[in-house]
């Protein structure tokens, strides 16, 4: 077995995970499942109860009109974007080079709707008002992911968002939020959902991210929008006869960890000091805004994987179960907070991150 | 209440059904995952034992070198035929005028993929080797659709789908199977599935119809293709994180139902004599030759309702909750047989026909 093997199989030997909510695994369903009657009807081709009470409980929660729940977020945002594309009648779009439409989807945005595409700003940070205005081209729609992921789940300041969406209401331009986490950001602007999604035409939100559910995806805005998304669903095959699965679980967990993102951000906080503790260790962001961050270790993949998996072997305590290599001497993995960190004996924590740090000074 | 709605709700009131496997609700989850062992594992975007395994076993049971599941026979399909478009390097397909594509997806292919469409036979019969050989116009692929659920599941004999497949593989046109009800029509034909399979290039079958599953399709064909799909199911947003409670609900329902279509046949040729032998009724095709039918009635929608909801008010055995216009003076439903009709007792059953053929002839 070589180092990222033994990485890999250490993690899944451990119990327990620094990060996260636990195993995916088939009890998420049934403690979901367990309270739930079992004569409620299924939804049916996107109508009925479970369906259209949840759409409602969203919108609320988000502030819009209207909200219609979606297999996935890579295809309620594809579809948003195609809906501000047929509305500006333009087929341009602004987002970052690290969104999951350009990185993470073959390119279906493009592959399906022949939409194209504007990068803003660079690879390594959010983008900025000046990003914005600084645009050469004309674009239908930009979408801002908030957190921004693949560069730690970095976040502008909310002046820079009222900047953004002054800036696309002036001139016409559509704003839509790739709110995957956006659950997760609330602690750190100290905004309420609605009040962050009233600065957006649209919004997506993801329900395996910080909520833990099993997948799904809602999309929100106005009733008109909405309308229309419904059509592209057919169209994508996202239109099931039965979503229910996937709302249920939504509902039943993010009742239970919606109150607790103010604890995931803290506790990502005080995570990400102990790495930054560490020898040859440190976060991006150094101080997270959100639930989550990337560790970067600044020794080859190989080596590193090594010392983590020796760490996980020891202690039980899973910390990755992959490293990414940045360049020959520096690798990375990204860490989300959840249920399982609070549950960890601070003792136990102190002995695991002991033992990183010496590894690492070896 | 008018009619129409009596109709609805007498039919929701009924304790008992004469098609289907009952009602549409959280047990059928609940079912199906109960000797589900709670630690087993979720799939993840695609990989892991439970997504492989039935893969692969859906794969041998259709005789094909490889098989993927999907949220759904909508993106299944349009992803099957946009592959072989690309592969024949011509953007046009055949199918029946009444197709799942045609009348049912809001034109995804055509919006999604730009791809033409030929329509083969009238409305109202099926696809016969004289329609494929008197095409005018190339396609890259034909679609047949295994029984014609539009109009009531008539299917063409099995020499004629030899002589079309034969036909398409000497002019190099792909032939690609709408198999939603695949399993359901194999004790007509007297063939596996494999044997039907065989003369397709791709396979869709679907887990909610005949099996009676939540949700979900399998794509099958050989590796190649399926390789490619996998790339479109990532780009349509259906290579969810987890899509393992359509998959073990797939695979609970198919082991126990998959042993029931040719009983489900009997059991559908019995049901649509018992209409046949009504005044005024009678059943599309007269003698079934799968689970399903059709059952036209010489009335108006509204005298037809009327009769129909006093028929399941009189004896708790829903007939239909819906009603088609045919025309001014004829309407129809549609009967798909499942579990529930071989635990009607005879008695009650002969007795809602009696009530149903003096209600015609009043």
């Amino acid at each position: 077995m070589n180092a990222i093997e033994f990485l890999e199989q250490t993690f899944n030997s451990c119990e327990r995970q620094l990060g996260h909510h636990g195993k995916r695994n088939i009890r998420v369903l049934k403690e979901a499942f367990e309270q739930i009657e079992e004569s409620r009807l299924s939804d049916r081709y996107g109508t009925g109860a479970v369906i259209e009470d949840f759409q409602a409980k969203m919108a609320a929660l988000l502030g819009k009109e209207a909200a219609v729940f979606f297999p996935s977020g890579t295809m309620a945002q594809q579809i948003a974007l195609r809906i501000w594309c047929d509305e500006k009648s333009l087929k341009k779009v602004a987002y970052h080079p690290l969104s999951h439409l350009e990185i993470h989807e073959q390119d279906g945005l493009k592959e399906l709707h022949g939409i194209q595409t504007v990068l803003l700003a660079d690879r390594d940070r959010v983008i900025e008002l000046e990003d914005v205005k600084g645009m050469t081209e004309n674009v239908a729609c930009i979408l801002l992911e908030l957190p921004q992921r693949e560069i730690g789940g970095q976040l502008p300041s909310f002046e820079t968002l009222v900047g953004i969406s002054d800036y696309c209401r002036e001139k016409g331009i559509g704003l839509h939020l790739d709110g995957a986490r956006l659950l997760e950001v609330l602690p750190y602007y100290g905004k309420t959902a609605a009040e962050v999604c009233a600065l957006f035409d649209s919004v997506y939100l993801s329900f395996y991210k910080g909520i833990g559910g099993i997948a799904g995806a809602i999309l929100a805005g106005d009733s008109e929008f909405l309308s229309k998304s419904k059509i592209w669903k057919r169209r994508y095959g996202g239109d099931l006869i039965s979503l229910y699965p996937y709302i249920l679980s939504a509902d039943y967990y993010y009742e239970l960890r919606a109150p607790k993102m103010g604890q995931y951000y803290e506790d990502a906080k005080e995570l990400a000091a102990s790495f930054n503790a560490c020898h040859g260790v440190s976060t991006l962001p150094v101080v997270p805004v959100s639930n989550m961050f990337h560790v970067h270790i600044d020794l080859p993949k190989e080596k590193a994987a090594s010392i983590l998996a020796e760490v996980q072997r020891a202690t039980g305590i899973g910390f990755t179960s992959y490293l990414k290599e940045i360049d020959e001497s520096t690798c990375a993995f990204e860490m989300s907070v959840g249920d399982q960190y609070a549950d960890l004996p601070k003792e136990d924590l102190r002995r695991a991150f002991r033992l990183l740090d010496d590894g690492m000074k070896a």
